[in-house]
């Protein structure tokens, strides 16, 4: 058993051995480039990132210390899949006071909103499946249906959010070029990622609408709704057709992403569905994470957290606005998003923001999101880009509008 | 926008709207089991659970202390996909002393062994195609596959672990079926989930030339193989064929479950699709529950608690073996697990263990896991039966092997 662990291996072929799914898998963009942009000084805009320096680590230290405490060897084995009793309860209630008619039973503790995307792929889709999805739409929701080898009609957006009299065409459509209805219509309702606009009430009601006549299940994918920065809350989807709407939700951006703790509210006959998948996936969430962020909930410390977030949020957005007026060509154009982390540029026709963000912006240590990587088929958004105003503090984010003005003032005078 | 939410709502058909995978895909005996076995007062030997009263409770309650006063900020934010860098080093040095050749860059951290399952599956298989397992094997596994439409030829066991002499016979089977060669052989070498059984040193030294000589890949369990109670460890079969070894770890067995951390190892070639799938999934792996763990494991907590653990737990065992000898009939058997948290005990032939453990053993209070759940094609294990000695004290074990054997004795009376 004398083996050298430095001796030379054959080299095996994998890419003969995967799963055809695997040619549709692809790294996320912005995880590649978050990995570029930890270049000393950059100041990025491309991560969705919340501001660190107002994470509750107080209120975390302490939520961890009460639960080792108090109830440790729950804590720390394992858990139900469907979730922490007195969690889904907490959220159920919330759920509730937001619109949604909802029990513990409607509500399953997900490894943050990505792995409820994943979990709905799982369900949902039959490689060559169509979805329907804004244009552009949340990137992490193409790269967790990619894996199932889905398809995309997509349906544009503006001011407004989804322009939902389009959504009945893109139905036929998938219907037609598949011969079979589409799996789900796939919505960010609230300061939408990445366009920042919130879909109208209006809208909201002739979208419901739609889908009890297609039959059309609903995923209404809602991270950013208790960060509302101005303006009244709009109710959600699921207030209107819950029997019909898969709502997901996060403390990722209110709480903390680093716990992983997201959540699904659907209706009671399929929740059976997202829990089996879940079992085969990972058995449960993190159980002392969800015991944290239950503490934390219950001692009523979540909703004062939000409103300093929503405070320093909305400085932040509204630095942003400013410099970009003061710094930016006339030609250019942004969306005003009420609320949430992002909003959405245009540039002239003749910057590919790819291009320009490659080969200018990062030299000028300054990185964005580039339009395309929000289109599912990859065939627009070639002069938009993503930008973040929730992780860079104000001096940053005007310092960092300053040096993307300045490279498009020079690449449009080329 | 007055809606009422306690009005009555129509009622979907869900599964007319679903993905053929879920035909699959069942709930977990073992977790429904859970739930029917939370009857006042039983004794359940179905769990595969660590013993709560042993987690070291204050050695993570330090390390919350530590982390987020020293690194809370980093500890709460979005984490790289393929895990905290440190606490890949540490793995990697681990595992290279255990005998696997291994780098930071072959570690990716996962939600728990179970997700390495479901991203195995993802990965390497198609709708359809086979894979190799013993016979029985880690029911966890075939949940995560069925997920993926797999299909299973199986190998024995025997005393010494997988028969590895069939499995050259498993895979043309499985080329005979399908076309297709099997995706992998699953091997769980140390102290088998569920017969309890240790592969030989010779057999894998058979199985590392079979697969090198089919080109098949191997995907090498492993969470009990730091719980050896009394033996000689044995190199893990990754030391042998690292190049085509996917090698799983996990510390749900050594710290505590609910942290849910586990980790790949495999070679370099084959990270970037198990990173691009995990993205998918959700996209990283709890970064407070990974900076916790390494801090434990850092400040060199991790080998004492593992220590103690093999001390109980090796109690435990002879507790359990002692009580089988003292309270079964004759005409049972049962393995003598070196280590791990489970033993397989084989019953006569008219006792069905599905139907003994509904009619009888749960009216005394008692439960197991039957052995027909551990069969991936349900077609064995009927007169067999899982019994996990990790969790209850060794009084509650000796009573509970006393009531199994007064069932079993009476059974076999009638």
């Amino acid at each position: 058993m004398n083996l050298d662990l430095e001796r030379d291996f054959p080299t095996i072929d994998w890419e003969s051995h995967l799963a055809a799914r695997t040619q549709g898998m692809k790294s996320s963009a912005i995880r590649e480039l978050l990995k570029m942009t930890q270049i000393p000084d950059i100041i990025s805009f491309a991560g969705g990132l919340p501001a660190p320096e107002l994470f509750p680590l107080r209120e975390v230290e302490e939520a961890c210390r009460h639960i080792l405490r108090e109830d440790g060897e729950e804590a720390l084995q394992y858990g139900a899949t469907e979730g922490y009793t007195p969690l889904k309860e907490f959220l159920a209630t919330q759920m509730h006071k937001y619109g949604i008619p909802s029990k513990p039973e409607n509500v399953l503790l997900t490894n943050g909103s990505q792995q409820a995307l994943d979990l709905l792929g799982k369900v949902f889709l039959d490689p060559g499946q169509y979805t329907l999805t804004g244009e552009p739409t949340y990137l992490g929701a193409i790269q967790a249906w990619n894996a199932y080898q889905a398809r995309y009609h997509t349906i544009p957006l503006d001011n407004n959010g989804m322009i939902v009299d389009e959504v009945e065409q893109a139905y036929e459509q998938a219907l037609e070029d598949s011969g079979k209805p589409p799996a789900f219509i796939y919505v960010l309702p609230n300061f939408h990622n990445p366009a920042g606009t919130t879909l109208s009430w209006e809208r909201r009601e002739k979208l419901a609408e739609i889908a009890t006549r297609l039959d059309l299940p609903v995923v209404e994918d809602d991270p950013y709704g208790q960060l509302r920065y101005e303006g009244e809350d709009i109710p959600p989807i699921a207030t209107l057709i819950p029997e019909r709407t898969i709502y997901l939700g996060t403390f990722s951006k209110t709480l903390a992403p680093g716990l992983r703790i997201g959540w699904i509210v659907c209706p009671e006959a399929l929740m059976l569905r997202f829990v089996q998948a879940k079992q085969g996936c990972d058995l449960h969430t993190g159980t002392l994470a969800q015991y944290v962020t239950n503490d934390i909930c219950q001692r009523g410390l979540l909703k004062p957290h939000i409103q300093q977030l929503c405070k320093i949020y909305k400085e932040r957005r509204d630095t942003m606005l400013d410099s970009l007026a003061e710094f930016w060509p006339e030609s250019c154009s942004w969306t005003r998003p009420e609320g949430g982390l992002f909003l959405w540029a245009r540039v002239p026709d003749s910057i590919d923001t790819e291009e320009f963000l490659r080969k200018r912006t990062l030299k000028e240590k300054v990185a964005y999101v580039p339009g395309i990587n929000f289109y599912p088929n990859a065939d627009g958004g070639h002069h938009a880009m993503r930008l973040n105003f929730s992780y860079a503090p104000p001096e940053t984010i005007v310092e960092g509008i300053r040096r993307l003005g300045v490279a498009l003032k020079k690449a449009l005078a080329e």
